[in-house]
């Protein structure tokens, strides 16, 4: 293209200061460096994640800085070493990397790449230490998590970049870049529930309904849904969702709630919280001897997950999982798949839709309570 | 036989009060009921369990019993509605049972047979709830756990009565009963290391060693032993235990040592040792993507299991199991075979072996840390 190799001037929404409403405006983003290639983004999608390091409370601030990380868009342009992608490709950025070299790249079992896995705290690019964006007369704006998708133009390392079919509508698929990929690939990757067992799954958020998605995909034949809302019944319904129990109703342990209506415990559980409790209630529910437990969400740093030993002896296994264990070059396109052949629903999971120009409002609508996914249209 | 359906006087070993030496004298051992069976006791070995539960410190005091539960036998005469065993037939009875029928004999992930479970209260057969066995004139003597082989003969419910190749040494195969099928299942069916990988196990035991057996069968390429005795590394190398940690050596936990000595973490790790504080350590010296840490020690009533949520997030799995995962009768055979094709060696287990008149002894070279398996010969 025209620009390969130039610096671009595009718009981007970049965020001052923690908390304060993003400001679009005029950015410039420098060509990508050896291993890195750069993108022009579509649609972007608001997760929790992005609210919650905007928000910085506990985390490292650092700003300026250009959030969005759930995003589909197409390739401008490459840098030196690239070979698996060129101008054109369809593509989905991803948070977390696969450099297909390390350890965990070269293992079946894992895909916390060494070279790329998540850094939230890094700002810039890994090559030479420094951000491709620059604004307001050449001042750095750093990066997150390494995909910073609120742009026009991004530059992202080409092991965190997968390449989908060019048939798939991004605005769609976009949402694929990391929750619901998370929550699903939990249940299909991790819990693996055989066809005609229960499931529960903790917290129903878009994380927690896609896990949702997973199990009703996977042919389950009933599916608890545990929530502290009540209004989140309704919607999990769309997701398979067949009994609903509301901690707060109860003065006994939603554990035993759960091991009570399904006669000593569900085959599987998935938790999608990042709450402790809630993490042991979700490993506590299920069944002696063969019951499987999946931690999905993130826990706070003083967090603490305890139970009894002969919880396990009793033969439960309890394992966690990072992006649904999916490994995002190599899976991605796989899951993109799934919705091209219409196994994998991702419309119900889109609940609204805005301009560039108002970001904020995806803010406001995730704050409130009111969206699962708000698509970000950059070209309107 | 001719003693079938009429009583059967023979000599025991009475336990008649908590921790006082046991008692070999003349019992009377009922005819089988419907669904149970009467074995000659050829072999018995003895297991922490049994001293554990004579000990009775902290478990429901039951006396006077008959303890024992790793042995071989030959089958004396069947009750009613038995039909997979015959007098004759060489067997190895089991302290947990598998009825067949229930929905975790149903299924394949489980052993935890809803009817035979094992119940260490429980100090009679199933059918009537009495016991079996009678002495000093008539006096009921209790069962414990469901097999009581310190008898020369004794009654057993037919789902606790694994049918083995008669061809194979009941002096030796006798162990498969209980600790070395526990150890070495939680290894082979639980843990199952790819080979060449690196493992760790927790306490240095029969069990243990048995675990260890299992990793060195399954081509682990290192093989970390952790005890607290530094004279178990010596034993342990006969195992294939290729490093010894004595977590007293360091000032750091020794999930932290481990971690450091294998660039990440074990690839498995198996704890049998029944510390909380054990069980954490296995559990937080595996590698991050796909380390699997599994439980195999009985931890007491007050024990808690405490660890960062992160470590699950990292791709970590922790699994309980018991009795190696092994369904008794429908596996132990093949277990049993496995010995007889030089797979596993058994002979190393066996450090010592008395006469029925000297069992105490056995009690005696277990408290001293003295034997792994002390076999009692009850014919002698």
């Amino acid at each position: 293209m025209a620009t390969a190799g130039e610096v671009i001037k595009c718009k981007a929404a970049v965020a001052w200061e923690a908390g304060k409403p993003l400001s679009i405006e005029e950015v410039e983003v420098a060509p990508p460096q050896a291993m890195e290639v750069r993108l022009k983004i579509l649609y972007t999608a608001l997760c929790h994640t992005d609210v919650y390091f905007w928000e910085a409370k506990g985390q490292t601030p650092v700003f300026p800085r250009i959030f969005g990380h759930e995003a589909g868009g197409i390739v401008e342009s490459v840098g030196e070493g690239v070979t698996e992608l060129a101008p054109g490709d369809h593509v989905l950025p991803v948070f977390t990397g696969e450099c297909k070299d390390c350890p965990h790249c070269l293992s079946e079992e894992s895909n916390l790449c060494d070279l790329l896995r998540i850094n939230t705290d890094r700002g810039a690019m890994i090559a030479d230490g420094r951000p491709r964006f620059t604004a307001r007369g050449g001042q750095p704006v750093y990066h997150f998590p390494g995909t910073s998708t609120f742009s026009e133009y991004t530059v992202v390392h080409v092991g965190c970049v997968a390449k989908i079919d060019p048939a798939a509508p991004l605005d769609k698929v976009c949402v694929l870049s990391c929750g619901i990929s998370t929550g699903f690939g939990a249940t299909v990757n991790v819990a693996k529930p055989p066809k005609g067992c229960t499931v529960a799954i903790f917290g129903l958020g878009a994380v927690g309904l896609a896990a949702m998605e997973g199990a009703r995909i996977s042919g389950a034949s009933r599916i608890i849904g545990v929530d502290l809302n009540p209004a989140k019944f309704d919607l999990a319904k769309k997701f398979g969702c067949t009994d609903f129990v509301n901690p707060k109703d109860y003065d006994k342990p939603v554990q035993q709630v759960i091991i009570e209506m399904t006669n000593g415990g569900v085959d599987r559980s998935v938790e999608c919280t990042g709450n402790a409790a809630a993490m042991i209630s979700a490993f506590e529910c299920v069944h002696d001897g063969w019951g499987v437990a999946v931690l999905v969400g993130v826990a706070g740093k003083e967090a603490v997950f305890r139970t009894h030993p002969t919880n396990f002896l009793n033969e439960r296994t309890l394992k966690g999982t990072f992006f649904g264990n999916y490994k995002p070059r190599t899976d991605l396109p796989g899951v993109v798949d799934m919705y091209m052949n219409k196994e994998l629903e991702l419309e119900k999971f889109i609940t609204h839709s805005v301009p560039f120009t108002e970001i904020n409002t995806a803010f406001d609508l995730m704050l409130s309570g009111e969206s699962l996914r708000c698509i970000i249209r950059m070209e309107d």
